[in-house]
């Protein structure tokens, strides 16, 4: 494909297999010689990373939506550019269940993780506070999951509510054109439904999906704070059939390979409590109730590799593993792990055989504070600064090169209990983003030995970009005055996180 | 031009400059033949319309950003549409004073003016709550003046408080970007940069511009609530100087043969009391304050003459008029109004020969509630439902021919005070703007005789294309659950809008 004629100077576009061959097929190479630009990629998704790449060297202007200057020639340095990812899985993990961002803004941030060279959104789409995704056979998690009454303001210790509703939630046709939207930029949509626990909104609208041996869970209510909720799902053949007709219209929706189902930050006190589970975990020959969080995973896990998909779950889906035998509680070989809190998740799984993800908490957890200090809004969690993020090592030490090839890539996460809109998004996600987006495209030395100051340097440009794509990040320097949150209780923890 | 080759059909784009002669540059005409479509208009301007016309008959998914389903091929009967615009300016103002709306947001707006035909978005970029322009030789303005410490939340009256600070602004890179992107839709942007009341954020800013010799406007900051506000301009050369090289930059960035300068609600108690006020009335022999603010804004109106442009104020620019002789005030005969207290301003301006852009806030301030009730979040003003703005008739009657042909058009105003975010915003223009659309595009019947059944019958389809657009609407049935605002006072008025 040619853009402008050749005469001229123009753009070919041009898919060449063999430059991926070992490279993979985001493998580019981007040729500026005269009037003449080829831009070639082992794939579609290849050229389109090339693209880029090419994009990148014309300036930042060419990150805006129309042009800002008269001039309608580029001036570009003979060059030649040849270019491939480390990892195949280059994510960001966006919440949309705490704060709802509307659709407009979901596509914004794909065309954000695309000028990134990031190729995987994890849409996070159900949890106690607010249920996102249109099930036609289930309207009630909609009509009643999507939306709660108010919304702390800051973190669950703080007093401050903001007392207006919050809500909203994607249609089927949303979902289908964020997918579209996404695949166009060859970036994937993994969704996730979060089960056993984190999952309030859904019991508030389907009170027979939660233990009601234990609790009335018909006045449970959409939750307005955060934390770790106690009202989880009911390990019955309900809530299976239930979560079975959910998962069938999110296949419909999603082609991904891959479904995360959660499985994070179950409390077991109902389940301990609840006649109906303890039947269960007979039935089942259940020795407790870690156990029986593993059979509901297991149960989703073969339900999804029976259809064609990979199971995904944060590393808790390792555990009460006495019945699958080791750490691996008879997931299928095809389970993949998130590996959240911390690096040992992950290399568990990878050394017993389960493909890995690394999004260590402690590491690239984005709703973490980017600096000390007083100004840093809402401060939650431990101090990481872009240099912090920027020496992130996507691959634990201590994996033999076989286990190390299980580590697919790595993420970073987005919570948005504290980011009530974009700009609080934009602010936790940049300038951060875009060093995690290096870690996981390039080859970089071993973290100390990484050249910080150069990738510095190369900042100075690159905030140029983000202003030209009206990204609200953070400022070298600190918050803007309206960036701030005076006086809203966060929980910012002190000293350098326990990278475990 | 022409897009897929016309063998296996196509869509033909022609500038045939003869569609106009008699409608205007928007005339248009799209034709439906077997695989052949032709979209023909008498301007680019023109074909861009005509364009928008075949997106509504292609259907609502037209609509979205990516391809929701598998289908290649629209299915269209034969048909030929030709259409023209009623008015030349089919405004909707935007009040991004009040509550800043990112960049992505007034693209996004403008997208949504293209796909109604709206063909001039006026930019309200000053008030007494911030200052949302980069000035490069002011550069206070945006330092200080582009945010503040918190927000009233609801009406003045409201005890609440929203105590995040709130602000941002538009870089000049912005400012072009909007620009030219309103360009490419054929939509002009209309700044607004409001002297002499409203503009207590450029007086925390620069407090030398304020009444110095009444208060000590060194203790003012950036408004946080709503109203009018007592803190003016001083009419001093200090003041003119500065606001020549605002007016200079703002200029440089906007295209718009208009600019407008406010004008409206200068309470003038600061004036009764200010020696300096009292000094520069006598100077130029000015009877009182009223001709004193006439005095202000002739100073502009002459200024931007002399470069070319025009000035549009609101219609309180036609008072303290015995200096000019009759209604106005020594206006330059380019100077337009924006009539917006009634329809009054509109018919006297006319009669004098001055250019109209009718806005009465009794019919087209889509700020006002658009149904009696409590469920309408924050409600303002008088009730004004879709039927009602349906209903808007731009021309005043009593006007004669020649005085009817200085109506310029007529222009839907959105004023942000309780509307704090994109989908506030979202609910207050739609689906009226719809509505509003219609009467300033199409020759309509008398008031009383419109068919609003029928268009209600249209609405059917058009609310599919405002979901596909992402437009958070007033549903026909009232609120969705969280676009209630319960608690937070509003200031309904009730009865009938006095229409004046």
């Amino acid at each position: 494909m040619c853009i402008r004629d050749s005469a001229n100077g123009g753009v070919l576009l041009r898919v060449l297999p063999e430059l991926g061959a070992e490279d993979g097929p985001e493998a580019h190479r981007v040729v500026v010689d005269g009037h003449l630009v080829e831009i070639a990629g082992a794939s579609e998704a290849g050229v389109f990373r090339g693209a880029q790449t090419f994009r990148q060297m014309l300036g930042p202007e060419a990150f805006r939506r129309a042009p800002v200057s008269a001039k309608r020639a580029w001036e570009l340095p003979p060059v030649v550019v040849e270019d491939a990812p480390r990892f195949a899985w280059r994510g960001a993990l966006l919440d949309v269940a705490r704060h709802f961002m509307p659709k407009g803004g979901v596509l914004r941030y794909l065309d954000l993780l695309a000028a990134h060279k990031l190729n995987v959104l994890h849409l996070h789409l159900t949890d106690d506070q607010g249920w996102r995704l249109q099930v036609d056979r289930c309207p009630r998690l909609t009509e009643v999951g999507a939306w709660r009454a108010r919304s702390k303001l800051g973190h669950r210790a703080s007093p401050l509510w903001d007392e207006r509703p919050h809500g909203g939630y994607y249609t089927k046709d949303d979902i289908r054109e964020i997918v579209a939207y996404a695949a166009e930029r060859h970036i994937t949509v993994v969704p996730e439904i979060d089960v056993p626990g984190h999952s309030q909104a859904a019991i508030a609208a389907y009170p027979e999906l939660g233990n009601t041996d234990v609790i009335d869970t018909t006045t449970l209510s959409v939750w307005d704070t955060w934390g770790i909720n106690p009202n989880v799902l009911a390990p019955t053949d309900t809530t299976l059939a239930f979560y079975e007709n959910v998962l069938t219209e999110v296949l419909d929706l999603f082609p991904s390979p891959f479904v995360h189902i959660g499985g994070d930050e179950c409390p077991k006190g109902q389940w301990k409590a609840s006649p109906a589970a303890r039947a269960r975990m007979a039935a089942e020959g259940l020795a407790d109730e870690e156990e029986l969080q593993s059979w509901f995973i297991r149960h989703f896990d073969r339900w999804l590799a029976a259809r064609g998909r990979r199971l995904v779950g944060w590393d808790e889906i390792l555990e009460g593993g006495t019945l699958g035998g080791g750490l691996t509680p008879g997931l299928t070989p095809g389970a993949t792990v998130s590996s959240w809190r911390g690096r040992a998740g992950g290399i568990a799984a990878a050394r017993a055989g389960h493909d890995v993800i690394m999004c260590p908490e402690q590491e690239v957890y984005l709703d973490h504070r980017q600096a000390p200090g007083d100004d840093e809004p809402v401060p939650i969690g431990w101090v990481r600064t872009l240099e912090d993020v920027y020496r992130f090592e996507p691959v634990p030490s201590g994996l033999s090169p076989a286990e190390a090839d299980r580590v697919l890539g790595a993420q970073a996460n987005l919570w948005t209990e504290v980011m009530e809109n974009q700009q609080r998004v934009d602010y936790q996600a940049f300038p951060r983003l875009a060093a995690f987006a290096e870690t996981v495209w390039s080859p970089l030395p071993a973290p100390a030995e990484r050249d910080f100051a150069s990738f510095e340097r190369r900042m100075t440009t690159h905030y140029a970009r983000l202003d030209a794509l009206g990204v609200d990040y953070r400022p070298p320097g600190g918050p803007r005055p309206w960036q701030r949150r005076p006086g809203v209780l966060g929980r910012p923890l002190e000293g350098a996180p326990p990278i475990v």
